[in-house]
């Protein structure tokens, strides 16, 4: 089951000056900043709460974020859900109809395992479900 | 100051159909549901952890949500940080570079006091303060 908003991603097209300009807005710096090459994205992550905010930057134009940002602008990318234990999460959201953008899922930053839900079954967001 | 995500507001083009979803998704239906005809929705609110979940279907052609489901399809409409004093914090983002889009706060649902910052001055994300 989900059990909270574990973060909000947004597409950006210039990391550095988005960094200093959601410090200025959330008052701290990120936690921290990587480049995560097999997903050719930059991401700098803070934190609100329970729930992070992430910035993310295609670092390619094979980018799903590249792409994601020439075609819409920049803005929410995805959300991102925690629930406790993924393989039962996926198993009973497919019973009720909702659709997976793979078979299975795969490993996220810190030690996570994530899986997208598809937009079209969600009314238009993309939903990350996060281990 | 910023505390924490207070909301993220979904447009979405069906109502009824969206909160069956979403009760789907989140395991329990919405707090409540409710039209506000000064703004043209009508919203349905689900609690998730220390977040909310909004729903908003416009109810006219003039509804500002009705024209962005037109214009760039359902998804994510803006998201809202909860602040405990919105007029020193619009003084505080004012100093800071950020532009708003009214030139005060205006009552929120609730009781609650908003104020929403143009996406221009955010890197393309809508974002509301609520006290």
């Amino acid at each position: 089951m989900i059990q909270n908003v574990d973060q909000i991603a947004i597409a950006v097209d210039n990391l550095e000056d988005k960094i200093r300009l959601y410090t200025d807005l959330l008052g701290a710096g990120p936690d921290h900043v990587e480049e995560v090459e097999s997903e050719q994205v930059r991401i700098a992550m803070f934190r609100l709460g329970e729930t992070k905010i992430e910035l993310l930057e295609g670092t390619g134009a094979q980018s799903p974020i590249s792409s994601f940002v020439t075609k819409r602008g920049p803005g929410v990318h995805h959300i991102a859900f925690r629930v406790d234990n993924i393989a039962s999460a996926i198993e009973e959201y497919r019973a009720k109809g909702f659709v997976f953008i793979e078979p299975a899922p795969r490993p996220g930053a810190g030690g996570t395992s994530v899986a997208f839900v598809h937009p079209k079954s969600t009314g238009g967001v993309l939903i990350e479900l996060v281990e």
